[in-house]
């Protein structure tokens, strides 16, 4: 039965009255108001819950507009996959890692203390969930760089590696309590450095263990571009991070049972948008004088440059502040794009460029608004991630291709991951120019 | 006016005090808490409401990715208008058949009664429209099984009996308080039989009695696979099911203004989440050792057939169980497609195996986990569905073959639905090969 | 750090009681009443604007499924940037204009009243978040129009002013407080005029001003019909509009704290949802029954008709009235695209027929349902709008004709303007026809 009993109750007036935890018969203000501050917690933490899970979607159609049509399939078997696994491991290993305080072993994950929900204001489950889908982000910025040219299974385990263990270690640095806060009073609100660089540099140091796409980089030094096959999906993935990102930043605030948790995340609604509007136009003004045409993957990329550059600081900057950290980090990104083709890295959909480089930028900044962080603390943050990113993953991208190998043979990457390693073309009826 | 006077009001402070019903001029604890109840409850409603309607969307695009070029048009308007008729049906007929308790023609529908809404909880237009788009998700499960080769209107049709008449009978034996909950305690959260089932059984008469695709099965008893047009389009839609599962599930707990309910729709939240987890990463196991090739099709099944078992009982599994649930549900749905290709069934997108195959199991194994379910009562609630509307569908589909047709031409199903029903080419500029 | 403390925090349970606002240390029935409607407030606010932010993407799928693949990767950019500009010059100028009772330069926009927010009931971040993506919806129903011939640079100027200028003048006149408030009674609940025939009457005088596509209307008077490149695409699009839409009407509630309250905007949902399913069903009929073969282009913009028509008043309206109305929204965009082709005016998406004339209708037939507004009120308000748009956008499209220039060269036109002004095309592998 679901709602009959409800519709047709006689004394129903005795039903609406909240059963408020604890035990208690009838609701005191004191019941009352933690009763609702907990729903309202709870409720903010499945709401950007969501919506993060909905940015998993978002990178596959970003990815699946970035890449040619012969690897499509295979983009979109990624990215559904490292949801999957993130989502696995962060519930076998990551969270412990993360937030246990040393207590790795004490529980098998973290999904038994209903009880204890009540103390600290929450539903565990629902902490859990938004903490899963930061993971689940930070794997999905690697699988857009190594796009085209890695195979399947190197690629999971990978992740498996990221999810598990990278990138719960990293965040246990800061939002897990360890020395970057606790020494050097590091602050990164929603991740710019945890999240965005994290992955930006396991993507970084993939793309430059794995080499280019072939044909990418002529041997005389000249790059050919290689268009993306499909914009509008492509600008269909930037608006699903766009909208995303609210909830990523926003329940990032971890509390709405106040005026003062309401207000300040509806001014990280505005910031976080603003920041992304001032992407876009940088990236659109740039390209137009730089290159006397708009490149629309620059306008995308902007976009998601702005929001990775506020993302650090959401809370802090004025309006017009956030306009000028967005639009800075979007010109940031633009400027990298070209550096990487000069050292011949191989960035598929401009993920360095995009959360790497406007991670690191948006997080060096926070100081310039918020008072409780220091240059030099920001500065330790994004060197300690970086460092220990870098070197983790370069040891398991190098094992993996000492290995089992991580790269396809040169006629699968010819003929395209679809074929090869799937059998499942995506779009089997066009023809191909 | 819309905000100036509350802007620029000057004693202001008392607008910012909620009105609370039942005429009273100061609120009483009382009062507030089953104020604040009211709003939780409602918004649960409306949440879960928006999401599950999204899910139409994640139908239209996961069938329009998985039939040929020529039909996709046509796949797009069938969801659009199946989504229509069963607002329209589940309102003029519908809810009052599921929730009415036998009185069918005291009201016409059910959109008045706000004064009694105080005293159940919720508003009834909030209940009402969350109950509508569970009714539209089981229409939608038809509409890809039949794909490529049914005529639009005879569609429309079953689809006004199976909104109007099909679903809310099925509906009124459980969650209407009808005898598969009085007698038989029959439990079925978010309705694994209720919706999937039915849907899923209503596909399959129509499959059977429609007869495959042109092409789909020689002579000699070979299969060939006809392959979806548009993989990107297709995972997408799985995307949207799966972020719309969660109002699915999570808002059927019905009532979010009690930390007990809040902490329930949590761990909803994360058990939907890891059966889907589950059914992904089973899917990409299995094909990858059964066909040596991962089949992209069969992962994003996956995840839905994970997502159809976890269903009947998302409350109370711990993860672990809900990951073997979501694991055995898409183990289950892989195996059932070679099935179903030995009996000749041709179900263009594979909603037999997720939505009947998976639901099925989903049902049986509540008692697994929940005490108040039996498997004997688990077992009549499958059957008893089963029966009542694969006898009832078969009527249906019968009579519309034998009086005006259910299936196009077979010229018209060689040049496609696109041009023959509609004239409206779902990509007139790509050639096709 | 992040959520460690909370969750290993000892005595905890006083974390979990609100610390409310206004310096109280305990909380009083009264201050958490207004505590908990603020919290829902601002909620409303901010779900209702990612969900009408969600509606840019809507428009940006909507239209590129609606063009021809020559021209899809300008309607991206456009569509990007028009959001971005709107955001850009709400915030600089069009806030204070619509909301400022005249004190345009008193505050340089409105990001800093926290303190006031509680007397207001809301953050007056929410609130002009919700506003703004209001302001953007009028831009990208112009965009629409005019696609396919217009050059980037002078659109995104005409936006800079319909979103800085010409949109919140009219929004000043109702909501704001104005003349069309106070004077006229004039009613419009969610923006048929305001928003809908505000785009509508811009677009049409720009198309009017820039002309026909070439090829679109024969020199004998034959109308040569431009088939859209992707359907699904477009279909995802008025999925996404539709979804949106809730978040449009439903939040115009502006308030969600009472029971009062949450029972309008679920009664507003399930109207706009069946005005919306009206107007699918309608279009399909007619269709059907004028043209013999169901036009699904005709049924998506029937859905959107009926949600614009229903958009000036959604909560008086009974349900069978709601359905009515879209009905008859519906038809009258129906009857409005021949006549539109009549007079040689090429609206490539159909947005004049929408949004013009569906919002007209909806704005005048509110009296029917609303007792505070008149035929005579609502007719000046429609006039009026339609006067000033009208006038402004002329005396604006003009000066860019006689200066910039807004129309690419008849070769550009030809090649598209993905290649001529991007250089990105969209689908680069996709052979054409």
């Amino acid at each position: 039965m679901r709602l009959f009993k409800l519709i047709s109750g006689g004394a129903a007036i005795a039903i609406s009255l909240p059963t408020l935890a604890w035990g208690q018969d009838a609701p005191t203000l004191e019941s009352l108001a933690a009763n609702d501050a907990f729903v309202f917690n709870t409720l903010l933490f499945l709401l950007g819950g969501f919506l993060v899970m909905w940015m998993a979607a978002g990178f596959a159609m970003l990815e699946s507009g970035f890449v040619r049509t012969k690897n499509v399939s295979m983009q979109c078997l990624k990215n559904i996959s490292l949801y999957s696994v993130a989502g696995l491991m962060f519930w076998v290993l990551g969270y412990q890692l993360m937030y246990g305080g040393g207590d790795y072993f004490g529980k098998f994950a973290v999904m038994s203390f209903a009880s204890e929900d009540v103390a600290t204001g929450y539903s565990s489950y629902s902490d859990w969930f938004f903490q899963m889908v930061f993971c689940a982000t930070t794997a999905s910025i690697v699988s857009g760089t190594v796009a085209e040219r890695i195979k399947f299974w190197p690629f999971i385990i990978f992740t498996v590696f990221l999810t598990g263990l990278i990138y719960p270690i990293v965040g246990s640095w800061e939002w897990g309590g360890g020395f970057l806060d606790s020494k050097f009073g590091f602050s990164d609100f929603a991740g710019s450095t945890l999240v965005h660089s994290t992955g930006g540099w396991a993507a970084l140091i993939g793309a430059i263990i794995l080499g280019a796409r072939k044909g990418k980089y002529s041997e005389d030094g000249t790059v050919n571009p290689i268009p993306g096959s499909n914009m509008p999906l492509a600008t269909l993935g930037v608006f699903i991070l766009w909208l995303g990102w609210f909830g990523f930043n926003c329940a990032s605030q971890l509390a709405m049972g106040t005026i003062t948790d309401a207000d300040a995340i509806a001014k990280i609604f505005v910031n976080t948008n603003m920041a992304a509007v001032a992407g876009v136009i940088t990236a659109v003004i740039y390209t137009q004088l730089r290159y006397k045409k708009i490149d629309l993957t620059m306008a995308l990329n902007g976009a998601l440059a702005g929001l990775v550059a506020i993302t650090a600081e959401p809370l802090t900057p004025s309006v017009p502040t956030a306009l000028l950290i967005g639009s800075i980090g979007s010109l940031l990104a633009c400027l990298a794009v070209p550096l990487l083709d000069k050292f011949k890295i191989d960035d598929v959909v401009g993920a360095i460029p995009v959360h790497l480089v406007a991670g690191i930028f948006g997080t060096l900044v926070v100081p310039l608004t918020n008072d409780s962080a220091t240059y030099f603390g920001q500065f330790i943050g994004v060197v300690s991630v970086g460092l220990f990113v870098s070197i983790i993953s370069a040891i398991i991208w190098y094992s993996l291709k000492l290995t089992i190998g991580i790269r396809v043979s040169e006629e699968d990457e010819y003929i395209g991951l679809d074929q090869s390693e799937l059998g499942v073309p995506a779009y089997p009826e066009f023809v191909k120019s």
